[in-house]
């Protein structure tokens, strides 16, 4: 033992980690995901943590959230390591991916990506510095399929039940519809009105107005049509009528009331209230072009957003001079997680991984179990042999506390049988390390 | 498009990524290595990036090559964020886990710990900035039992297998029998023998001869026995013997000794070569107190370890007033992967993951696709649904162009039966979407 002074090891503020048996379910959680995005034919990729700063900020709009990393040692020899910093999120990291490996890769291209993202700001719930976002986009040259407006709610909604997730909703908009529908009042900055009505959640319809009115000077009969609209819920074709009955006409309106028409009907056979038509949800994000997706939770609706994402119309356009549209979704793997974990709503796995601990019953005995552990190995359990020959009680205590279900006992003597225990019953049989099959316990 | 100046999107130096089919490989990689260590009864952790700079400069040594983070910002509000780094490795990290949730485990606390970790040293062959580690340890309270000093290469050597690499060796020694061997010797420092053979690869015997004689005042007759151990390597028993027969005597060697022939023993039944008793080896830490391993390819001698690792007594003796020794090893994911990538051995996969195209013949049978497609899914497979109804060549060609085995054609006309296209054998049958199952292309 050193008797220097010790260092307290502590936790950072907004990088979690788990214990052991959290983290089991997270792997399970990341399992579902994963499959779930590769069910419906999506690659997976990966880029590195870092990016250029130049490319983190092409859009310049969140610098202020990027962490830079810099060399501890100042006489570093290279300079270049000053210039990057760590990805905010899979967005911009994709777009320099695909406009990198443009004519490598087969469009369209749909990729998903499962990774770590960085962002420097205040610590508070919901929000960390470190988190996992796992998201799915399809891009193609010049054109991309309405088709996919519909296909990514639809693989979220699978992945949010394959989870297990309490009660939550797909919200869907369009935003040719709410620019449309401004248009169609005559308003000159539709954009503007986006961004105000984007932040009704918060400040609610007299502060949308407040803005409308004194900062947008647009007259208080467009600004309750504004509001109107932004009231209207639907989960089928109806909504489309409640707009039109608004009385607003513009071609872009018609357009993306076409657009989310298409989408309420090929989502028409998910269960009832998992996908519906908001005309409230704005995404604040400008280079969203269509429709927009923004999923939250029924019982905490001040939460924020789960599962978000919409179609835009040139994702690459800081990189390359080729037109690149695509549509896409992401899951706060992180934000989901943490919150049900803090609600208590996550059940803990077992700490170990181990379906089978195989007892070493005297020293004399030790190949034999190592030979039986191999056995079972092979028929794809996962077992571990108990580390030395000791008490069986003992063994049997640490099989309990690691959550191990069965607890295998080679024979005492070479020519006895082995024998079984089913921790969560009590039961213990006769069993060939050759034939026997884990039940659940 | 936008009109102002391109970004270009450029590789970072030392940062790897790879295409969807190469990326494909590598996950298969992470798959085996996963169930690699399941299999023993390994649990998954992960830890934050980042840790504190006084953690990861704990041991004082390594701070050059630590990345800080820093806001970009600068007229940021947190300073904490000033005193964050990334790890560089995942050992540090699993000691102040440990510590830090010392009562939450059970130990013996066996964990894997598969991540990306960063090092801002200058980019070459087999080096790089990022790069994904994958290590298992196994750590104890006061005793950590020798069986997992064979455990732990044997898991390895399984995995390894289980990802087909080239011929490699793992090679063993112990640190007790180089410190007895030095002690008996009559040598007063032997640490520092130690860290001048653990340069015989590089700087070969001759080199280590004028440390020892002119650096640390060795005599000749001295210097020729810890070269002669050097030399020395074996598969058994015999190598034991070998080293008896140098005719050096201490208690610390004899204990190495049995050591060192119960490793030998217990890894007996694997192929021969797999695993080397190697005297040179010496891994450069002074943390490793008794087994040390250090993995490498046959034909790449020079290439550097891609797994390694060792015993220790001591790894959270900066965290906490415990004594808690363990046994671990890492394998170099990205190491071992580029290499093998650079030499031309890894064959990639499809850039999809799909097993089957479903076709959209004509917009009339959408929905009818859109069902066959949703039937093959239910039963397991991994479908993609055509974005469009399109010529029939135009959908098999961007199946051909990612690798997807089967194309399946719905019917072209209601009640007429559906038909299934091997694109490997150019084959193509009826099928039945409720039963059809894919054959190996």
């Amino acid at each position: 033992m050193t008797d220097s002074p010790l260092v307290r090891p502590a936790p950072v503020s907004g990088f979690p980690e788990w214990l052991p048996e959290v983290r089991m379910i997270e792997q399970k959680w990341l399992d579902v995901i994963r499959s779930g995005f590769e069910k419906y034919g999506f690659c997976s990729i990966e880029t590195p943590s870092v990016e250029p700063l130049s490319v983190l900020t092409a859009k310049g709009e969140t610098s202020n959230e990027v962490y830079a990393l810099r060399r501890l040692q100042e006489d570093a020899d290279d300079s270049s390591d000053s210039r990057i910093g760590l990805h905010f999120d899979l967005t911009v990291p994709f777009a320099r991916y695909t406009a990198q490996h443009f004519n490598e890769l087969v469009f369209p291209f749909k990729r998903y990506q499962i990774q770590r993202v960085w962002r420097g700001e205040r610590a508070q719930e919901g929000r960390f510095r470190e988190f996992t976002q796992c998201d799915i986009d399809v891009i193609n040259v010049d054109h991309i399929p309405l088709y996919f407006d519909a296909e990514l709610p639809r693989i979220m909604h699978e992945i949010m039940t394959g989870l297990g997730l309490p009660t939550w909703t797909i919200n869907i908009n369009n935003r040719k519809v709410l620019q449309g529908f401004y248009e169609g009042l005559g308003i000159g900055d539709p954009l503007a009105v986006i961004r105000a009505v984007d932040k009704l959640d918060k400040i609610g319809p007299e502060g949308v107005g407040k803005i409308l009115s004194e900062g947008l000077g647009i007259s208080a009969q467009e600004i309750d049509s504004c509001l109107a609209l932004a009231r209207l819920r639907g989960t089928d074709a109806a909504i489309i009528d409640e707009i039109k009955g608004l009385g607003v006409k513009s071609e872009l309106l018609t357009e993306g009331l076409d657009e989310l028409a298409y989408v309420l009907d090929s989502l028409g056979n998910l269960p009832p209230g998992s996908v519906v038509a908001d005309l409230s949800i704005a995404r604040g994000l400008d280079y969203y072009t269509g429709t927009v997706y923004e999923g939250k939770f029924v019982d905490w609706p001040n939460y924020g957003s789960i599962c978000s994402g919409g179609r835009y119309e040139n994702l690459t356009g800081s990189f390359i001079r080729r037109s690149l549209p695509g549509v896409g979704m992401s899951i706060g793997l992180t934000r989901i997680f943490a919150k049900l974990l803090a609600e208590g709503l996550l059940e803990a796995g077992p700490k170990s991984p181990s379906d089978v601990l195989v007892v070493i019953p005297r020293d004399e005995r030790w190949k034999d179990a190592e030979a039986t552990a191999a056995a079972l190995r092979q028929r794809g359990m996962n077992v571990e042999l108990y580390h030395q020959a000791d008490k069986v009680t003992k063994q049997l205590r640490y099989a309990s506390r690691k959550g191990i279900p069965f607890v295998w006992f080679p024979p005492f003597e070479e020519g006895k049988e082995h024998e079984v225990k089913n921790l969560a019953s009590g039961e213990q049989t006769t069993a060939d390390p050759a034939t026997w099959l884990p039940t659940a316990g």
